[in-house]
């Protein structure tokens, strides 16, 4: 980043930030309480909703969502609710890393929705499994995860509980790591995936830019049993009304994009989607 | 509650907590100007978001989310919005609970929204109908309650104004109570109904444990013409896939659920609706 | 305002606000990792969401919908997002007013998003552009505008940067005007349009109450090749059930509703129609 240097801002202890991102949509009142209780325990603590609009148990685009914001995030806790299948053997967890000089807990279900966001961290140091009850609420009837667990582990260790008194050392080895497919690179075709479709329609791939070296400037894009010929572009700008362009996009994946309209619309693509990229004679 | 004890967190005064719903929805800027407006009055007071889309004028859905969440938040100030039918008769409310050391001011209208909320907190002690223009702002055409009465009276309260500076005193017994209706136990025969389907597809009843007692582990669950058969079990996992059950929620009360999948499409449940359980032969 | 006088509170440098409006939704991680950068470089600042569901690239709602709340705002940061069209021409800008002893900094891109609030706040000040890469951060693709620029412009105003640090000054009088049409009176006949329909169905008119007094009690509304017959009201409760009215809304302007119905229904009516009102005879 090229944001001025100098010290950072200091936060004292029970001041820090928690990132939130869930699966708990805004409808229902879940994330109004895990902040209710966060606010509870540690009433200096600041949250941030990353966003809660992660479709109901779909792992995979939490842990996407994560991966694409982490760099970002302040020093402070991670706390990610997707899917954490209570009542089963799964684990939660919490997890500390720490990078150029950041420190990040990430808490959230052991089920692969953190592993990409810990690895673009710096990697896993200490891991504990949110065993000990001390730091948790009791339920009326089945746990509510992030009401009763997570929410509270991420409060406590916000207002500066270590990390160690929340559970049993786990050995970071043992985490479920992340699901993320790589794409496939055969001399002048690559095959890969659909990442996101984000709110503009733009198609984000598996596939980054040193991967489309073999391409040329014109690409014919395979979906399903569509094609469509798209040019190689720098910005959304430079492609003419309804002309499809693959950008390097501002996470410095490649992306299938029309000016000012959604690309996934024209391409029937839907997040998970296979794709292939070859060049157009 | 099985958090560690000792003291909370003190809260300076104006330094409190809002909690706000409401049914104005995201999209338009409503609950972004109600918390510009609290900002103005209140900058330390912290606005925590419980859900903003509680369908428009659906009193009871509200003062439901209002009930699954009251236990949870922080000392300070409780602002709901839900019709609050401005230019008729119906008086917007303060009103001062206190239990277990935790003090609350439930403001908005008179409607029976707040009604659940205020028992659940130990009923309500001095009241007030907001009728002291000096805590009020000026609109230039009819009131937009929360941005020119509701809003500011939760701020002036979080700030330290006492609650008799905000309007006449009235009697506690003249509030409008709440419209739960509760279930019907039969022998062996609960009627009950649909309190609320969640994002997940859960389908919550008026039905606490104690009254499916004599239902046995196997129950016909009617609604409509529909009928199902569910099994008792303590967690949606224990639950194969497809099979339906009752289980107590992570509210206490009796759910239809599936595992992962929503329970509420199989049976083509909305709140509301009337159900029926019986044992299944 | 008829909020009480005397001192206001005092917001020390860096615990400034930032009211923030986009078009980036609230589904993908846009606004968290924005709110993420902010966190980072103003800890001390507070973020207002105005709204983020302003239709993608619609600069003219998201300008009426700063138009309908900019008076509500806290001294310190407007942050406006929508249509930043990055890779153009256009540029992002800084512009400062102050009216009333309330100093804003109105940050966004110079496509008329900002001239109303801008005219509405005392008129634009000292305006820059914003060029200086110091206060930016590099983005791996093209330029997310939010996270790369105008976040991190809107975090530094707030932790106390002068606007002038942040590029080239700019002549105030070649920022891009609004887009807002006036309504047309001739003689007892009012060519409108409707500049928003809410989430409760009401329609607001690019109509003041001035302009309708040649009308009389009853008016026929006509969109398209509809036309109802429309009563004059003070308030939404004084329609009787069914009953199209036409009130002055809590923003001043005149409203097509019916009483908790929406009337945006009935006449088929979106933000952009053209509307005639005309005496009813």
């Amino acid at each position: 980043m090229g944001a001025p240097g100098g010290p950072g801002p200091v936060i004292g202890p029970g001041q820090q930030t928690i990132s939130f991102l869930s699966d708990y949509g805004l409808v229902d009142e879940f994330v109004g309480v895990v902040k209710a209780v966060i606010r509870s325990i540690a009433p200096d603590a600041t949250v941030i909703d990353i966003t809660h609009d992660i479709a109901p148990y779909d792992v995979r685009a939490g842990a996407l969502a994560l991966a694409r914001s982490v760099q970002y995030l302040p020093e402070g806790v991670l706390l990610a609710v997707v899917d954490p299948a209570v009542g089963t053997e799964r684990r939660l967890v919490a997890v500390e890393t720490e990078e150029d000089d950041r420190r990040l807990v990430h808490v959230g279900p052991d089920n692969g929705l953190l592993a990409s966001a810990v690895a673009m961290s710096g990697g896993a140091g200490r891991a504990v499994s949110l065993t000990n009850t001390d730091y948790q609420f009791d339920a009326p009837g089945p746990t509510f995860a992030g009401r009763d667990i997570l929410g509270p582990a991420a409060a406590y260790l916000a207002s500066g509980v270590d990390l160690a008194e929340l559970g049993e050392s786990v050995d970071p080895l043992s985490l479920l790591p992340g699901v993320l497919g790589l794409c496939r690179v055969e001399e002048d075709r690559v095959e890969g995936e659909v990442l996101w479709v984000d709110r503009f329609g733009n198609a984000q791939l598996n596939v980054g830019p040193e991967e489309m070296e073999g391409l040329g400037s014109r690409v014919a894009v395979r979906a399903g049993h569509l094609v469509r010929h798209a040019v190689r572009a720098h910005d959304y700008a430079e492609l003419n009304p309804g002309q499809l362009g693959l950008v390097v996009d501002s996470y410095g994946l490649v992306a299938v994009v029309l000016n000012r309209r959604p690309a996934a619309d024209e391409l029937q693509l839907a997040a998970g989607d296979r794709i292939t990229l070859e060049p157009a004679e």
